[in-house]
């Protein structure tokens, strides 16, 4: 948090540039379609002066089917020596990880994990708060709402969360709130340490922070949920459920966005908005991260 | 275009580089396909010392339904100050501008506009005519020939070249030359300033400049034209319908060219053609404009 | 080769940067999906200062249906000084490379070549002997296994390797062995420079290099071959196989591997494997070819 907090600086140009990845082979390699997360990556890179290959699933060898660990063995002997990836498959940057030489940065693995998303939403409420020394979320409540189900983003914020201290309430259709014995995220006594429920406005009263999540259509083929109206009637963030939270709640969402499913346009776009906040923290804390990884021992 | 002059000039190495764009994140974001523009634009920023981002439709949240506005204030967040788009909505780039706090340049919004591909073809004219001071098209001859409906090339030169005071008349079968009264182009007294006619003998006599536009075959299934072996011969440009422009007439394309069809592969790489030099002049042309912008008071 | 080995010192850090082509546009144009070579042509450019360009058949004009000619135009007006390629038909550089005012660099074209990867090949040959002066392949034994028809990287090595001095053995299935007669490669005496048999114990017996090529399953589709199973069990590459070459014999394959049809995965990832080593040699080969064909003349 607090090197990103120097990036920023760097950004803003209220300090010098750091040319620490000067010369340093960079490759961002995703399966997936991506703008926000792909781009912030690669800013986030040159601005540390790093030597930046995309390389996306169309137009390269991923459609002559061969294989990642050989991709990953190419494009290392190439000369990669940190590699940003998003892949399909849950756990692929891991099994990465113990193949590759450099520093793997995991930009999404399916249903699994998106770790920098959740650090910079970590960041974005630590710097709505002011960013004060020894900050945490101790008694502070945060309501995630959505699809957690296939949610990586929430996967990943959940862990970074309850270590923050928050009091975690996740909410949702029950249909989507399974899973979580799988998540390894017992805490002390065994008991999980955060609330589940259906009850949307149980979730939002008094909460600090309010995390929405995507939904995408595709659930409604699986039975999942009735009808994006029914989902948006039932548990869409609007001005009247946000003004249950505490006063002064902050909304985010990780995007991109179906207005008017989810979230309320006049709520992701309002005064408690931070989801452009959000955004624009990523470069910062992405810098952060390239910048310890590099620097960290073998 | 005095400005383009001198980054022809740094473009050529007769001038040194000039940085001025040194740090700044230029976005490249492309709906549709293209090399020539999206290359062109990518050249003239790097020339200028930008760092560039390019984004496309493939491989991108675009796939993922993401809004037009969702997307430009990602990038605006991620450190994009200057965005150069093409989108297959007429207008789009227009709304983008409103929103986004940085410059946005148009390369190309559906049947609507491109207007630096019109401000490269006046360059090109001005810099056959050797660039003299005072220079206009007044008393000058240009002919437009071709699918102007569907053709923002063709809108976008109606609007530079009677500015620039050519005698300016447009040409192609009367099933596409239609919807002139949308363009806004009323002239002194409520008339039209350029001739429309479906006689290509007409138009081409003494014409100074001769531009020819690309035809789409898609437009055949729509029933606007017969066949590209019909058009051809009644439209196409020959050596000998050139005869009949002025001595010296230039002949002129936007590419990529069907050649054999709007334009006869002898006279697209003869003496009169200036083809190659219209892709050459996009790079200093744009260079400008993206100085002229950043330097623009707010 | 020597040039080569002065880039590898440039790449490992050993000897200080050589920024030959700074500021020199280099466009890297690939109508088939690439990332080992695209990605190794573009670290190479970049290592040497170049402003590289990448253009993709997805997302340009290619889409379009613009001939390969307006696009090499457009490209070289635009500022392209040295044009890397790969295209399906064969031949496509060679015809790009008679129009265009720079450096053409194929990086393969059909069936016909694959120049950059033979000649990374043979400096790999040639590293892993230690590089000795006047180092040759005289007198020393290279079989080359599959589908040969259809391989350009097959195509390409013949020619180096003979050129070197090998005893070269090419095999595969006899449907795969045909089509000799057009490779122009008749030597002393109108014989062949090499030995063809589709017996791989023979091919195999004391040689010093073992060049596998991919197996592609589309042709099965064309009755070339009976099944993958039955390819891996008479022609694979198994540890059983390749204890018939010389002691120390070295195993290459050009990538992407299918591993379990032409070669054993405990042999591509084993001790006599060089496969992760050629990778690595194309960025200084494809250095040094652009060095070299930058200064030379006209």
């Amino acid at each position: 948090m607090r090197t990103a907090d120097g990036m920023a600086d760097v950004v803003a140009g209220r300090a010098p540039a750091q040319p620490l990845l000067k010369g340093v082979g960079v490759t961002i390699l995703f399966y997936e379609a991506s703008t926000r997360t792909r781009v912030s990556f690669e800013v986030a890179a040159k601005h540390l002066g790093a030597s930046v290959v995309n390389v996306s699933s169309s137009g390269s060898s991923v459609t002559k089917g061969e294989s990642l660990l050989d991709t990953l063995r190419t494009l290392e002997a190439e000369g990669a020596e940190m590699l940003v990836m998003r892949h399909a498959t849950s756990g692929a940057p891991y099994l990465v990880a113990r193949e590759f030489r450099g520093n793997v940065l995991n930009g999404g693995d399916g249903w699994h994990a998106h770790p920098t998303q959740a650090l910079l939403d970590l960041y974005t409420v630590r710097a709505h708060d002011g960013a004060p020394a020894g900050w945490s979320l101790a008694g502070r409540k945060v309501a995630i709402v959505g699809d957690v189900l296939h949610s990586r983003v929430a996967r990943s914020n959940v862990w970074t969360l309850t270590a923050a201290g928050a009091d975690l309430w996740i909410c949702g259709p029950t249909t989507l709130l399974r899973g979580f014995d799988a998540w390894g995220l017992a805490g002390v006594g065994g008991k999980r340490p955060f609330t589940v429920t259906s009850d949307v406005e149980a979730a939002l009263r008094d909460a600090d922070v309010v995390m929405t999540l995507r939904i995408q259509k595709e659930r409604m083929a699986g039975g999942l949920l009735p009808s994006l109206r029914e989902y948006a009637a039932r548990y869409g963030i609007t001005r009247e459920r946000l003004a249950l939270a505490a006063p002064g709640a902050i909304v985010m969402h990780p995007g991109p966005m179906n207005e008017g499913v989810e979230i309320e346009p006049e709520v992701a776009n309002g005064p408690q908005s931070v989801i452009t906040e959000q955004v624009a923290n990523g470069v910062p804390v992405r810098m952060a991260l390239l910048k310890l990884l590099r620097e960290a021992p073998g």
